[in-house]
């Protein structure tokens, strides 16, 4: 074991591949988000690398976009992560099972049952992403003709959260005794009824599951509001980070840990996991050749969508095949147009390409060899911008492989990243520390 | 293949075992309800014994009974089903996977989603008990004071059903066209938008799933009240009964099936599967010892309560060693004080021994040889009592492995049970037609 500081990687799968375009690259599995075989691949595929995490994005509605790009896009649908999950615990040993929650348009008896149970079913390795849920979509799939403020939604989260963690902490550690001998099953001295009664809420309890084997579920979060980053530092154990520079990601991290340090909590204690696109190549030409052929799968009706609220300008007008001309200052966000136009210049886009590389992916991606790869996600960990990363795939299963074939073992090799697990549930690997109850602080 | 009416075999279980002694009966696994590996072991055996289905119950809450008997029961908790079953579906091929779902204290769109996921997961092998919750301590897990009305609670599992049946039918089967070369994943001309608006729920949908594998994943009701029949007639593909003697099975299934008849639905695309527990030993004295060991090892104070409440009279002032003093007519249930006179007479039962039956599994229960209770079985199937049966097991694994080992075969002999799958869903092992989808009827 190295005594270097060591990279969290989580594997962030939002329906497969982030890309809309990935579904369309050569060798992609078309159907990957509807098959659960392709999943039980992934996952392995992942585990053999020594992925921390297997990490699943959700939505609580078709998602938000036009008709037209829309119905081009796999990530149309995609299995609940609440069903899905189990099953890929019962086909692995030792990754962590990241599964989306709402607060928004769930009830928290469900979800801390949902969670014990998969905590117990998987030997302790899983993980709960906490959201609210800001898709108006989805407001109307739950009796909600408006969507919830975003205020209300993070009170609403914040109380949800002190609900579940009170129900997981409702039973002692050793409140099951199973004494066959003399008939008692458990020890009622040892259940704490929670009896919650709050703005949001009203909840008596016991859960009907016994206490997490983790104690409680790994508590991730990815909010980046003001709202966000605070209940991120009072209650969060990872964090999915979404800056797209080492600038932004240093700025962050800072911001972060330094609200930890003041909340009396270890900065060590939350790890932050800027999302990662990672293209692999032999050459940083193949790696980027690859990745311009799948944005330019990428419809174009869908990519200048993108493109146009990048630049605060109605994009369509332009010609496709030119590139970008002068754009004048309007009061839409200034350095997302100016990161865009930087782009276009550096790169020498056309405005199709950059229409489709926006409409792909927009965000920090590591597009090279798995020496140039490893010396981005070291620097970043060194330097302070993050304690690792979700990687996002560009395509299933070829991105993946070549991520776990090719960039884990350099990793492995300058001694940055695990060769084997560390321990045997999420928490002992990513080096967290396990809850003791709030009811039962002895044990 | 036989040409002989089959019967269809479920597996209920309530964590675990009915049987609230279970848990302590020799080479009995006492933490089996919260130990993966062991629900591995049970629903693998179970397939190799081409049950039909592994059938989860469910309660929202503690059980409530009073604290001196929950405390010795180890019912008193279990996995959510619907995480459970997930991973079930991964470590087997062939059998159905029957989640309990209330109705009550859930939302639509997410019980929608969950088991279309896990009808794709499985590759067609889901069942959905649909239950309205009665246990008053539920409602208080979920923000209200009070308990919901029975005909409430009726009325709203109706319309669940609709919302939930129209988001499954929102998609047509062949919505999900992929074509690559073109780029079109789906085909929004094949896509209904449900906008269901009524007295309970208001979902706009689509389902962000697509159309399950089987239409519908099975559908399984309990409800033996008028309304619970009626409903049942009306949309149920599979009836969990639970009527003690083969005249009430015989009545009851007549009932139920008269009923589908009257509303022009094929009365074999319902089966009837009364609940019974099965006892199996290698003379009918030996099977009996066993279950009076079993019943023997549920805690008198518990066990008192059941004979109270069946003889309509406080049994606890009644010597426990002796034999049942004479019972005084009551307002109460006479039939089921009758039943339980009879049932003391006919066996000879102590006072705590009837008691400790009662409090153990008080229903239907044959209790033989392979060929005694394949004889049972026979006749119920035979006489029209039954298509089958959900068959609880005493303990586990001896009381599942005796059921697999010796009564199956002996079934198979007699060519009334399956001696391979049938079909590769659920849906096509029970014999039911695949719905077709109300929007997209021609496919």
């Amino acid at each position: 074991m190295s005594s270097r500081r060591q990279l969290r990687l989580g594997a962030f799968m939002r329906p497969v591949s982030i890309h809309t375009g990935a579904w369309r690259y050569p060798g992609a599995f078309p159907d990957a988000n509807f098959n659960f075989a392709h999943y039980k691949r992934f996952i392995q595929t992942l585990e053999r690398g020594r992925f921390d995490a297997f990490f699943m994005a959700d939505h609580l509605a078709l998602l938000n976009m036009p008709v037209e790009a829309l119905k081009r896009s796999h990530t149309v649908s995609s299995f609940d992560p609440l069903t899905l999950l189990p099953a890929l615990a019962a086909v692995t040993e030792h990754i962590g099972l990241i599964a989306t929650a709402s607060t928004t348009y769930n009830e928290p008896y469900h979800i801390a049952r949902k969670f014990a149970s998969l905590d117990h079913i998987s030997g302790g390795r899983a993980g709960w992403n906490l959201v609210t849920t800001s898709n108006p979509d989805a407001a109307k799939n739950f009796g909600h003709d408006e969507h919830m403020p975003h205020g209300e939604r993070y009170q609403r989260a914040r109380e949800f959260f002190d609900v579940v963690t009170g129900l997981w902490d409702g039973w002692a550690d050793d409140a099951l005794i199973r004494d066959a001998g003399s008939g008692i099953y458990f020890d009622p001295d040892r259940v704490h009824v929670l009896d919650h009664k709050g703005p949001e809420f009203s909840v008596r309890g016991p859960l009907n599951v016994a206490r997490p084997v983790q104690g409680w579920p790994v508590i991730v979060q990815a909010g980046a509001s003001e709202a966000g980053r605070q209940i991120a530092a009072e209650t969060a154990e990872a964090v999915f980070a979404s800056q797209a520079t080492l600038a932004e990601g240093k700025a962050f991290y800072a911001d972060i840990k330094g609200r930890m340090a003041r909340l009396g909590r270890d900065p060590d204690h939350l790890k932050i996991l800027p999302g990662a696109f990672v293209v692999v190549g032999d050459t940083v030409a193949e790696a980027r050749a690859k990745r311009a052929h799948l944005d330019s799968l990428v419809h174009y009706d869908s990519a200048i969508a993108s493109l146009s609220i990048a630049l605060g300008t109605d994009a369509s007008r332009f010609d496709p095949d030119s590139p970008l001309p002068p754009i004048p200052d309007t009061n839409q966000s200034k350095s997302g147009r100016e990161r865009t136009i930087a782009l276009a210049e550096r790169e020498g886009l056309t405005v199709r390409q950059l229409a489709q590389r926006l409409g792909g992916y927009g965000g920090l991606a590591m597009v090279g060899t798995p020496a140039t790869i490893a010396d981005e996600m070291e620097q970043w960990l060194v330097e302070g911008g993050s304690d690792g990363f979700n990687v996002m795939f560009p395509w299933l299963p070829g991105g993946l492989d070549d991520f776990v074939d090719q960039v884990v073992p350099e990793l492995q090799r300058r001694g940055i990243f695990r060769r084997e697990y560390e321990g045997r549930t999420l928490r002992e690997n990513l080096g967290l520390p396990r809850p003791k109850s709030r009811f039962f602080p002895a044990g």
